[in-house]
This record gives C-alpha cells, structure tokens and sequence, in this order.
C-alpha cells in the first residue's frame, strides 16, 4: 500500500513538474525507496513540501526502551535517546555475573551499536533526565559522573513524542542501614560489586590472624527477599561456594553460612506452591538457611537486624555481606515528575491501556516506571449500552451484543479473563438466561450480567516480558502512526466517536528474548 | 638417592621397633613416597627424626615471584606468599586490555590455582608486607582494602628464607599533578580504568550542548614517556579509536588527537636505532603527534605543561586524558627496608649475583625491587691471581690460566661479554702476548689484561623477563639446596676456601613465556 500511495505521490509531482522525472527516478534507484532509511533530511510531504521529522525523545535503555528502539522500523522519526547507560543490560542473568557463571560483557549490548545501524535517525545522549516540562514538550538533562565539564553538563531537547523508560530502583522501605551497607542487584555494576565482595571475604577469612569465629562473621552472607531474584542469586552463591571457591580455599569453607531472609510466609510466593515447596526444600538440603517470616529492621556495617513474626522480638545476626532484593520502588526523577503531574500517591506513572500518560497526548510511559490503569467496565457500562443498543429501544437482544462483544472484549480484558475462568465458551453465556428464552436485556440486567468481570482486573507483573512487550508494541503504534490515523484498528469508542486508533497493549505471556538477539 | 635413604631409614626404625614395621608399610603405599607432596607434615630426617619443614617467606606475585613459586618443587619448604594482588599478571598484554584487544580476566591468573596444586604446603595471604624485621626474621604484614577488620587486619609471619618479589612503582618524579591527575599503566586497574575514561570521554564529548573546542578538549589524549609501554598504548589507543570507536561514535572521531611527550632525542631508544625510526615514522603517518625533548613540568585536571628543550619554553596542552609512562621508582616499603639496613642512596635493593640481600644470608630481593651488584675483576684480581698460580712463583704460565678461567667466567661474566665483543675467540687471548712468546705474566701484567673487562658491566633491564629467569633461577637453587650443599656447584671462591653452592645467576635472553603457561 505504502508503495502504491508513493507511485501515485510520484505521478502527480511528475505530471506537475516533468523535468523533474529524470531525478527522481536516479534517487528512487539509489535510495531504493522514498525515504532512505538513515537520511536525517525532512520527510517529502504528499504534496512535495517538505515537513520536518518528528522527534522522540527515549528515556531510559532498559527491557522497554530498547525494544521500543529495536523495533522502530519508521524513518520519519528523529530519535533521541537520553540515557546514564550507555548499554542495554539482560537482568534476568545478573545472579549469574555475581558468580562468575556467566561473563558481565555477555549479559550487555551497547545502545551505540544498536543505535549505529540506524544511521543519523538516531543519537544517543550519556545523560540523566532530571526534568521534564510537558507543556513546552521540552527534558532537560545532565551528564552522568566522570569528568566535570561545568555548564557543558546540562542540556534540554525538544520532542514531539515523549517515552519515558527509566525503570525502578531497588526499594529499601526506608530500612536504616539498608543504603550505605547492603548490596542490591539492579545494574551490572552491582553484580560486579558482589563478586569482588565475595572473593575480598574469601581472602579475607583467610588471613592467618582471624579467629574461627571471626571467620565465620566474615564468610556470613544474608540474602533479603525470597522473590526470583533473592533466590536464585542464594542459590548461585551457594554453588559457587561450594564447587568452585571450597577447591581455592579449603580451609574456609565450612566457616560459609547463606541465610535467606523473608517478611512473608514463604519464598517464591508469587508461583505456584509446588515451585516453592521445591526451592524451599531443596535449599534446606543444600544447607541455606530459609527464614520465613523475618522483617529486616536495621543493617549495620557487620549485622543484620530482623524481627520474627511467630515471637515478635527483633534478632541479630552478623554478616559479611548483605544482598537486598525487596523488590523495586519509584526513582525519585518519577516522583518528582508525579507530583509535577498530579500523579501523587502513586507507585508508578499512570498510562492508559495505549501505555500514554493520563492526561498527555504526546508523552507514553512504559516498563517498571509505569502502571497500566486498566478501564472499569462497570464505569463505562451505560455508554457501552447505549452504543450496542442500535435500535435504541432501550433493551438489548443478542444480535445486538453480538455485534459488540469483539469490542468489548478488547477494551476491556478482564472480560476475556472472566469468560475463560468461568468456562465460558461463546460470549452469549454472559447473557445466558436472554438466550434460552431469546429475551432481550434491559440496561439492569445488562449490569448485573457484567458486574463481576471487573474483579479479573489485576496489574501487570513488574518484569522484563512486560516491558519488552511494552516497547514492541509502543514502536509499532509509533511505526503505523499514519496508517491508523486514517484507519483505525482499535476497539469502538464507547464514549466518544469512531474507533480508537490502536488495539490497546495485552500482555503475552511468550518469552521476551524473541525481541532481542541475545548476545550469549 | 631419596628413595635409597629412605629404605635404609624405614628399615632401620623396622630394626628398633618391629612392631611399627606393619603401619609403616600401610602408610608408605597411601601416601606413595616418603613425604607426600602436600604433606606439612615435618620433614623425616636421614636420622629417623623428624625436623620441621624450612619456613619461605615469599612478598609478591608478579613475574618474579611467581615464577619462583612455579618452579619450586621441592616439599621440604613450607611456603607463605604474602601480595595485595591475589592473582599474576601478564603485564606485557595491559596496552593491549586498555583497548578490549585482549580482555582482563585473560591476562591474568589466580595465584590460588597457582597454589592449590601445592596442596597445604603453600599458604596465600592477601595482603601488604609493611615492615622486615630480619634480626628477628619476621615479617609484619596487614590486609587491604576492603571490609574493616580491626586488629585481626595485621599478622606478622616467621621465615627461615625470605624472597623479597615486590616490584616496583610508577615514577612521576615528583611532577607535580601526576599522581592525582594522571592514569599509570602498571597495574590490570589500571588498564581497566583507562578503558572505561576512554568511553567515557567519548561519550561526553557526544553531549549535544558541546562546543566543537570542548570537544576537543575531551578528545585529547597524552600519553607521557616513549618507553615500550608508552608506544605501545598510543599505538593501541590509536587503533581502538580509528577502528572501533570511529563506527559507534562517527561524528566526533575527526576531533580525537594523540600526543606522545617524550623527554629524550628519540622514543624507543633503548632499542635499535631501525625500530626507533619505524616508529616514530610510522606515528607520523598515523596522525600520532611525537614531541620530543619534551619534559613534562605540571599536571593539572585538564591541562598538562611541558617544557621544550630547544626553546626552554614552558607550553601547556589541554587533556581529556594523560598516561603516564615513564618507568619505574622505588616502593616505599623498600625505601623504608632499605634506610632501615643502610642501603641509602640506591634504586633498588642491592643483591650479589645469587640474588642474596647484601649483608643478609637468608634474604633474596628478585625483580624490579632488586639489583644485582656485579662484581669486579679488578676487585679480586689479587686475589684470582693467586689462587691461579698454583706453584706461588709469583708469575702465571698459560696452563695455569687454563685452569682458572672457567671459574672467572662463571663469577665475573663481564669477561664472557669482553672476549665475545673483542672477537676473541680463545680465552687464552687475553694474555695473548704471552702466548706467542710462551711467557708467563706476572701481576701487573694480569692486571693489566684484565683491566678493560669490568667496562662490560651492566645493570639487567628492569623486564618481566630478568624476573622471571631470576624467579626460576632462585626457585631451582631452593629445589637443589641439599644436594648443593654437599657438591657445590659455583666457581671457585677466589676470596676464601672451596667454591660457591651454586652458579650465579646469569639472564639469557629467552622469552619468559617458557616460565609461564599462558592464561591466554
């Protein structure tokens, strides 16, 4: 389509300008198509004028801004990217960096090799944004550490499109100590950090002047958080200790303790009871020691303290080293903007099902540093009604839902979700009875047969699938822009006219490395 | 002649106490000889008593001292190895690191899995020797970096021997700025933080708010002393950044400047004079600016002031970043050793050509900490003389002369140097004049052949390889100690009774990889 409209975009300013056919045949067999890819000059425009690129700036080169970058195909965008990273990290592996099991350099990609192939489309910035200013579409930016370069170190750019996917950071829940003496296990950096601690206390314990017990002070490691992370980062040290560093130092290795430490009642309770049974069992076996229902309230330099739940007294227990993985919380650059926004109270940037910032046209949100505020049926039911109700006679027959249940069903999920829990193969069994004795529903028992598939409402996970899914979906709204401008492909607007442009994100449960070529 | 010694042994206790001779045996056949290798257990003595194992004492792991623990094989000594850096490293490969040519973790090998094949007769302790005391023969020692330990942080270790291996360190001769503002490229961080200022340098000068002159500021890179490793990292830089950063970071390469400031008429010019010229021609070619007679004065953040000898004038360059690479200078730990045994005044730590510490018997200094003081023919030259005229008529004949050059040889190797640089290719060339007229020389005579000889003396370079050989060299005088003892090996002792335990050492320039089974 896009090569028809362009032949007939040619014609037109051939039959207007004939001596210009000579020269746009040579570009069209050079270039190969009407925009080459990497050329940074204006878009030709259908009626020859040409109209500037419009600029999107991407904060952030986690799971969700480096697939929405991968997966921007348009060239009529100018791309920014703004990011302290300069490298797309696989988190997922970063247990793995903590012990040498997998390579720090395999577990990267550098943006600047991503962005390279795009040619002048895209630029990236080693910057931090510290402010955005939605009403002059403007984000103003720092340089990140090494050296000082006085006024150089700030900047603003311009966008017409705003993505903002900067992530989380770890949350301490404002534990005191947590900051200055545990370790977390977000960035690369971090994973690092850990295996020099690791070897440092291996050289440490050592050293010939210890004692046994200072020995087994230093080769104490405490892991907070029973979630993946936690746990297989416990499970890699304990490997770790005992396969490769027992054969390095022998002497020491019955000294080494691991303790896990959990608020809740067991570890991986986010899966299902069997996947915790095992990991629970298993790390009893292997000598971890599993501490359910601790609540860390302080670190210090050397200990740890927590309080039982079962006694409720607070017990200490000296360490090494802690690992802190708690899960995330909000980066104070978001807070700050959510509070600038309005947005307060809140864990997260809030989007609409389009991943675009309530209350922005023009500014998205994606990954772990936004939430997905997911449409009530039951706020928009009389709309819903009134739009199925053609004949408007104020009750609805099964013809009627019929032709409104695909649109339903893709503005609203849950509905989809209570059809498959509740076994329901045809969506006519939501208005069951109306069926049987082909009666129609009025507006009450419209109501009442939807009320309760708001209650399969639930937020997305905070994981790297949801995020890559999120970046791949924003690039290809982004990269159909034009396309579904002019044909809509979403849901029916319920409460408004026509239809929405774009089908709404779903979360798909598929691996997330299919939008990536891992580099391992 | 162990294996017959400990038969003769074994059936003598069998003799004394029959009832042992069946526990004996069992032990014999599980352990497989009459010390297992990594037995620590206190060595069986020829008498049947057991005496305990010699105490080594090794500070260091770099080419020196690992080499040295390399090649002892030996069992009887009970080796402690005391370093900050647990692991050896290929220093030659760090130009190479600093540009990803070749990665840290491949140039470098853990001194545990070094040791762990010694089994419990070999001890590491990460730490830093701060103070000898060898009236005691103790050394005092602590651990670095990392967690805190209080007291337990130092120990002190007895030797019987002890192998001085702690090489040597960056010499910023005192320039002002250097040490706070200038990357050394001595140490694997080293060439890992150079790594990282080069990226990072080149994505700050990407910041869109930077003028074409901060630009270029940034990408200034000086590399200070045109020694091997000074030519070789702006070589490597040069490729790096021609190469590789040139494709991730295109728009700013042609703003990148290399500038080498070399003190001396030539860079390279220990070298031969053709590769001196190929290089500086080939840095021309390459863009790599060379100054010569360039004595750099000051350092600042971002600023570094030379001055020009054939001006006298004082010019500054600004930086993003500056090498520094202009050789090595003393420790300060072996500064201290060396006031507190009075050797003031010196580089190094001053050995003799066993590699033993002047003035000590049981200390050896190897590698870049020590030099070996070679000694003179015109010294001794009594003393040859007359151990050489063994008839004591006061005149030496040739057949006497005969007799005693080989020994002359071996101790003095300045004489080996002289004859292969005079072309003479008889020994007995020297005395020539009496050959041809069959006269025997007196005194003065002798004296005077020999009087040139000692002008062939020099300092070994300070090179990975001297080390190596000289650890290897050490290590096989310890393997061979015992059976030296009794047969001793070395030349004759012009100035006392019998000869030497063992010839000195003598650095044959082979390649030290031969020491070394590369990582790589």
């Amino acid at each position: 389509m896009r090569w028809s409209s362009y032949y007939q975009t040619a014609s037109r300013i051939f039959h207007e300008y004939p001596s210009w056919s000579k020269a746009v045949v040579v570009c069209t067999v050079i270039s190969g198509g009407l925009v080459a890819y990497g050329d940074a000059t204006p878009v030709q425009s259908e009626f020859g004028n040409q109209i500037p690129k419009k600029k999107v700036v991407v904060l952030g080169t986690g799971w969700s801004g480096t697939s929405f970058l991968k997966n921007l195909k348009d060239p009529s965008y100018e791309v920014h990217v703004v990011s302290p990273r300069n490298y797309f990290a696989f988190t997922p592996l970063l247990p793995s960096v903590t012990c040498g099991t997998v390579e720090a350099r395999s577990v990267v990609e550098p943006i600047r090799s991503i962005t390279r192939k795009r040619g002048a489309n895209v630029q990236f910035s080693e910057a931090e944004c510290y402010k955005i200013d939605p009403k002059n579409n403007k984000v103003y930016c720092r340089a990140v550490q090494g050296k000082k370069l006085g006024s150089a170190e700030e900047f603003s750019i311009d966008y017409d499109y705003l993505v903002i996917a900067m992530g989380a950071r770890s949350n301490t829940f404002n534990t005191p100590g947590v900051q200055e003496h545990a370790h977390f296990l977000k960035e690369v950096e971090d994973a690092l950090r850990i295996r020099r601690t690791v070897i440092d206390l291996f050289e440490r314990a050592s050293l010939p002047s210890l004692s046994v017990d200072e020995k087994k002070k230093l080769l104490s490691f405490v892991v907070v958080g029973g979630g993946p992370t936690g746990v297989e980062f416990a499970a890699e040290l304990h490997d770790f200790v005992h396969e490769d560093l027992a054969k390095l130092y022998p002497s020491i290795e019955k000294y080494v303790k691991i303790t896990l430490l959990e608020a809740g009642d067991h570890i991986l309770n986010m899966f299902d009871k069997r996947i915790t049974d095992f990991a629970e069992s298993k790390f009893f076996r292997d000598g971890i020691d599993v501490k359910l229902g601790s609540m860390v309230v302080k670190v210090s330099e050397n200990e740890i303290s927590s309080k039982e739940r079962t006694t409720g007294q607070v017990v200490s227990l000296p360490h090494g080293m802690v690992v802190w993985s708690t899960g995330i919380g909000t980066r104070p650059e978001i807070l700050d903007f959510m509070k600038q926004i309005g947005q307060i109270n809140r864990r997260a940037l809030v989007t609409d099902e389009w991943l675009r910032l309530e209350g922005f046209e023009n500014i998205y949100a994606l990954g772990d540093c936004a939430t997905v505020n997911q449409r009530k049926v039951m706020e928009d039911i009389a709309a819903i009604f009134s739009k199925a109700d053609k004949d408007n006679n104020g009750r609805l027959d099964l013809k009627e839902f019929r032709e409104v249940v695909g649109d339903i069903i893709e503005r609203y999920p849950q509905v989809e979700i209570y059809l498959k829990k509740n076994q329901m193969k045809d969506v006519a069994d939501l208005l069951q009875k109306s069926e049987e004795s082909s009666l129609t529903a009025d507006i009450e028992y419209f109501k009442d047969a939807l009320s309760k598939v708001d209650s399969q409402m639930k937020n997305l996970p905070a994981t790297a699938q949801v995020a890559a899914q999120q970046g791949a979906y924003l690039a290809d709204c982004f990269n159909r822009m034009e396309l579904c401008e002019k044909y809509p492909e979403g849901p029916i607007r319920f409460r408004g006219v026509g239809r929405h442009r774009f089908r709404p994100f779903r979360f798909g449960e598929v691996s997330a490395c299919i939008f990536f070529s891992l580099p391992i």
